[in-house]
């Protein structure tokens, strides 16, 4: 069998002496940390989109990638070339997971019908592909916003007949992500908000949404699909505003469907970012909104206003997000999915290893480090004596259901209650995070 | 009795053909617009900070406006002449409302006792002044954020000594406000949030103020006050982060304390678009929600990430948001406060009339205009049309509990459908709204 | 002849009682404003490349407009029909101008020879289409972005056969351009910038770009050439950060390399908010600099962080820029091209219409506001008494070659001056401009 | 003699192994790095306004810090406590250098005289305490943005009475300056821009502005300063629009009044990201345009839109800015001067040692990596491989000062040339500067 990437072994760990640039320095799979393994905490996955589809393309100019399949002489054979290409590269990588768009293994076709019979013969081949590889689907995905008809929104469309079409597509590509065993099923709705409020009924869209939302779910239990039903938040491009905008957000919209147990948030740091927060921020909210599903790894840069998706190479900025997402157990059936597409400029095949093995060693590196900061326990150490006054007496009479806003108020009075400020530390903290990036 | 504005008569509607810079050329009170009259749809407010609390020092410079008060030899003479000029400058501007926080009208004072004794003081005097000039108050709030123990949040702080001491505050700002007939409460948490993680229980200090706020809305149902209870979104600033960050972002905090009936949102332009949104999106999206409340009339400029708090001179932009805002039967309880300042290097008395005359004129004139569009209804139809096959038995089906996923992509499949796009006209509709300003 | 927008005559001006959306209401071309008419001042321009080579494709989705040359059975039937309906199109509108890149006229080619064929092929039909329609061109250029061989630059490209590949483009566009009549030639340096430092040499390619720049200069004198040489000043996109960041950018590069009296620049909206300023500080930056040259018209929002390249209505906009440009002389050989392009969901013919229209009407309504602000001359007295010291002894001796830093620092000593602070009335000045807007 | 950091002793370096927070664990000040000692490379300056004058006031809310001076009864006395304070913290951190407004020393005072007076008897005792301490003077510079008559900026005020009051205090804060040894000389013109065009002549004021530059120059000549005059480039804030916007630009102010061999530029990481830019690319803008000159190191975050001035801790950014500075050979005169404050919530004296001692140690570990990634000359071999062609002759034939435009475009015709694309390997290289990280 001839391979697409002929110079290019088996990536492995060889640890940080190695001059090797295919080799990872820091991703040990099996090396354990916080009782259990690499591999375990960041259930990698490879998306086929950014990787595999994308033609380098952009709106300023054409393809540079020039990839064997992106000439194909018909969609099925482009898809086929693409597929074993796709998991040659997954299992050369060695990373668990993928991930997918319908369309991303069945190809861009013109009617339901023909996209429905061309992802059966994707589920087949790509079940075949897991058995050989062992790569496992993390999450499965419609896209509802390629096709001309979904430009103004799929399960929010202004026209039943697009949204009905959407939802075969949903149902179709939920089908085939529990048939290949996938363990979480994501909706980003790409186009799922407006351009122009002047054409827009924004009441019967979110109602249409959060009615459509409610049918997903019931599905998925219908089918005895196990994974989580997984919303990815953007604030914007390519439309104009996406209903979707930020964490809280969908939460807001989930709790007034009903939701908010039934479906959890992908979160993407670009997206994250796009939307005026800190990575962090997006994580520490969806945890403490008890919404935390998934993770699209990547990044902006901060110059430039568009999704630019690139490999995430800031060891401190996801640091600061696992230092909020493992205290709470981490990412059960989630993982960290490389939404990250290598620049245009980096056309060709082994630029794929650079970009996800750049990734893989940034992500362990940054698990090393979240892992010394709670190892060491100094942030929550100081944390718990900054808020210590709330396990105290006047505390808990605060928080007290019997006690209301004038009872407060007068015991504020009678006692001489005027609280002080005390110093936040914020430059001392930040300097221990520093301190366990090695 | 002398006065502070001496070059400057009671504010009159003129018409557009006045050359008088200190007239009314479009805001003509009594003038019926859409069933009301000009006053009754814009209920327009002068706030006191901004005016008159302000001396116009930047992070960078010294006061510039040098006002007879700004140099007094005490808090309390201060506050008094602050007042007679306010009064002086609401009553020749001739519009029915102001707005205050505690402070604005009793003083920054250093201990929670001299503040309630200050406040009670001023309460005294600001009735008298109402009475004198039948000028009404729209709302009152407590400022939890200037004082020093505020620096890490009021009703969110980590030390419960200083959240004892803001709720006192809150009490007594809800009583002043309650006694003087102000119509409506607003909190705005400019410290409710945080400037690192790194030392914050996010899920600690939400919990805390959806409690509290639970006990604000009891206490307001208790004393009998029939106004609303308002929360203004705003996304960072002074706060790396604040927790109302935007209207959907409150209103899924407001969901998950169960607080949605109760509270509605002030929304301001310069915090929709430090978010990223515009006016309009913020008024439709509460609209939507069910929680629109009140606003705060400004603007920022796009060039500048903070909170410029200009005055909104943009005809076209407060259009889009009345057409959102308009058919929702409009401000109830709420009104157009000028939250807003003039410049700092306007540092003449005069220029405080510019600002809000040039404000006023601005409301007035989109208010026209969204009439206009409304009363021509051509966006309107549009959008019914657009809509109109959710009228329609595919419509209804898609959208009825009975149906399920499987039904409808079962229909999809059977029917053959395969939904088409149709142009949204976006820039046929945009030519519309310049056509209605005049 | 078939036509290809069957529905529509020819655009007339019909004034602001009409109902015909396909009528302009204020762009009447001979009417005469400040001296000059309308089509005079404004010099309006179509672009060929957003409303008849893109298709409506955006990164997330395919092309939505399906005209009938986008699925042409090769590159030359493509660009005949398409050239057939862009000069009808520009016909029907009326407006005097339009403006190419090569590869819009000539279609996007693989070779060097194939493009250099093409483009002789499209000059000698579009000088029958200009002798046809009286349509003519405010400029063109070539396409150094599109090729994937341009990916890493053109003209600052590290590869020196790239570069000459874009210099033999350069000259045959210069070529075309002159022999077509065209009265400018404009460089957008789409990819003359990094995406990285890392793998750039800055001070080459910026060596390198001047030294060619000098060598177009030439040229154009070279083959009698009397239009402008106009660079398009953008901050990023699609690049990281492109060397024409602004206005102030490429003025400091121009001198840099002796070309500051021979380059001018080409001012887009959307790029200028982009770089943090407004529409006007651009204008007035080049006005100020002596580099003015043409303007791209068109808008972004301010919410979206990309190019949106959206038809620019806002009449406040314009006219705030068209009071620094018009006391200047005006646009020269410049014009107003219309670098704008329908929403990808405006995907009717008729659409083109709308938008156009609306956009002339737009800059007519501005040039009236900006030509009652500049007649009633309050702007420019309040101007003037501002800085009249500068007329006066102390200015005089300021600014003398033969004072020293130390005789004003003497002087002020000697004298006691002390300088003061006065209102810069900015409300005031503010309400003046909505005034004149009508 | 009392002291006021009574809990800590001097600073000393103590390795990554210590747990003493008062320790440096990089800087090493007498370790030889490239062939240099740390302290040589990095001469780093701790500021006087953000630790020593700052009171922790915002916007939004008063002081926090209550340092002793900060209630002192005079300006004398406050100025007197605050130099004690300073030299003891100077000292005891341990760096070489440190850096002054003249209002910083002397007082924000009334009237010229009273600053003159003022500042003269600060000279006297910042002289003894140099003399005391060792610690010596980076830079100093005037405040031409805090006093009110500065509202309108300073050197480029519309009124020529406060454009010489500015004229004195530069003249006398440069004497002060060169009196005390300074270094370097900085102009930074927080008001030297505009809030709104409609009052503002630009053309006049970046003339004057250029005028008065040229006497600066001059009269450092006379007087014989050996240091630098070095302008600050800031894009907007406190003013809308600042005219020394960024590097770029203000080396186009530079070469159109013939200074750009005179004056160079201090570069600040928060004022490059407000600009749009990264900090490597001013840098590295600066190095190519010849105008290095000095760092004001500190950090914004990418969230908040205004100057936050936090202590830079990102290792990995400095170090890519270094690897654009070192090889031009480094600082020459300037330094890495902290303009950066402690968080307002950091409210105790320590906060500030955390706070310089952490952005000392990120300054440390990026030179480390810096000088790792430059000792390995991987990514220097990789751009001179990708810029080889203009060592050839078509690169050479290419930019000779013999060839045209034809000449060029000519030979790629007859020779066929058609330019090819090559991976730039950006997630590569990315990979490499992570390594260096250690
Ligand atoms: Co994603
Ligand atoms: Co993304
Ligand atoms: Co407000
Ligand atoms: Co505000
Ligand atoms: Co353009
Ligand atoms: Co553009
Ligand atoms: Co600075
Ligand atoms: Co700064």
């Amino acid at each position: 069998m001839t391979t697409y990437f002929e110079g290019v072994d088996a990536v492995k760990y060889e640890g940080t002496e190695t001059n090797n640039p295919f080799a990872f320095r820091y991703y040990n799979k099996d090396q354990v940390v916080l009782g259990k393994t690499m591999a375990e905490h960041l259930r990698m996955a490879v998306c086929y989109w950014h990787s595999f589809c994308w033609d380098g393309a952009d709106p300023f100019g054409q393809g540079t990638f020039e990839r064997s399949w992106h000439n194909a002489s018909s969609v099925q054979e482009a898809t086929d070339i693409k597929m074993d290409v796709a998991f040659e590269f997954f299992a050369k990588l060695g990373l668990p997971y993928y991930c997918f768009h319908d369309v991303d293994v069945a190809g861009h076709l013109e009617t339901p019908d023909e996209l429905s019979n061309e992802l059966a013969r994707a589920v087949d081949r790509l079940q075949q592909k897991q058995d050989e590889t062992g790569v496992k689907l993390l999450w499965g995905t419609a896209n509802l916003f390629s096709h001309r008809r979904y430009m103004g929104g799929g399960l929010t469309n202004p026209d039943p007949e697009v949204t009905a079409t959407a939802i075969r597509q949903v149902r179709e590509c939920m089908d085939a992500t529990f048939k290949l065993g996938g363990e979480n099923y994501v909706l980003w709705g790409g186009r799922e908000g407006y351009d122009t409020l002047l054409n827009t009924r924004l009441s019967t869209e979110l109602d249409n949404f959060g009615a459509l939302l409610n049918k997903v779910v019931e599905y998925k239990h219908k089918i005895g699909f196990k994974g989580k039903i997984l919303i990815e938040p953007k604030p914007h491009e390519p439309t104009y505003h996406q209903y979707d905008f930020d964490t809280a957000t969908v939460f807001g919209f989930l709790q007034r469907y009903g939701l908010e147990k039934e479906v959890h948030v992908n979160i993407e740091p670009n997206h994250a970012t796009l939307a005026g927060h800190s990575f962090a921020h997006e994580i520490a909210t969806a945890v403490s909104l008890g919404v935390m599903g998934s993770i699209d790894i990547n990044s902006g840069n901060y110059q430039n206003g568009w999704d630019t998706d690139q490999f995430n190479v800031d060891i401190k900025d996801i640091t600061l997000a696992l230092i909020e997402l493992l205290p709470s157990g981490g990412l059960d059936t989630g993982g960290f999915n490389f939404d990250a597409k290598v620049r245009r400029q980096s056309s060709d095949a082994v630029d794929l290893f650079h970009g996800h093995i750049g990734g893989a060693d940034c992500l362990a590196r940054a698990l090393l480090a979240a892992a010394d900061i709670i190892e060491k326990g100094e942030i929550e150490a100081f944390k718990a004596n900054r808020y210590k006054g709330w396990e105290g007496d006047l505390g808990k009479m605060i928080l007290s259901k019997e006690t209301s806003l004038a009872d407060i108020a007068d015991h504020v009075k009678t006692e001489g209650i005027n609280g002080k400020h005390n110093s936040g530390r914020q430059e001392y903290l930040e300097n221990l995070i520093n301190l366990s990036i090695k």
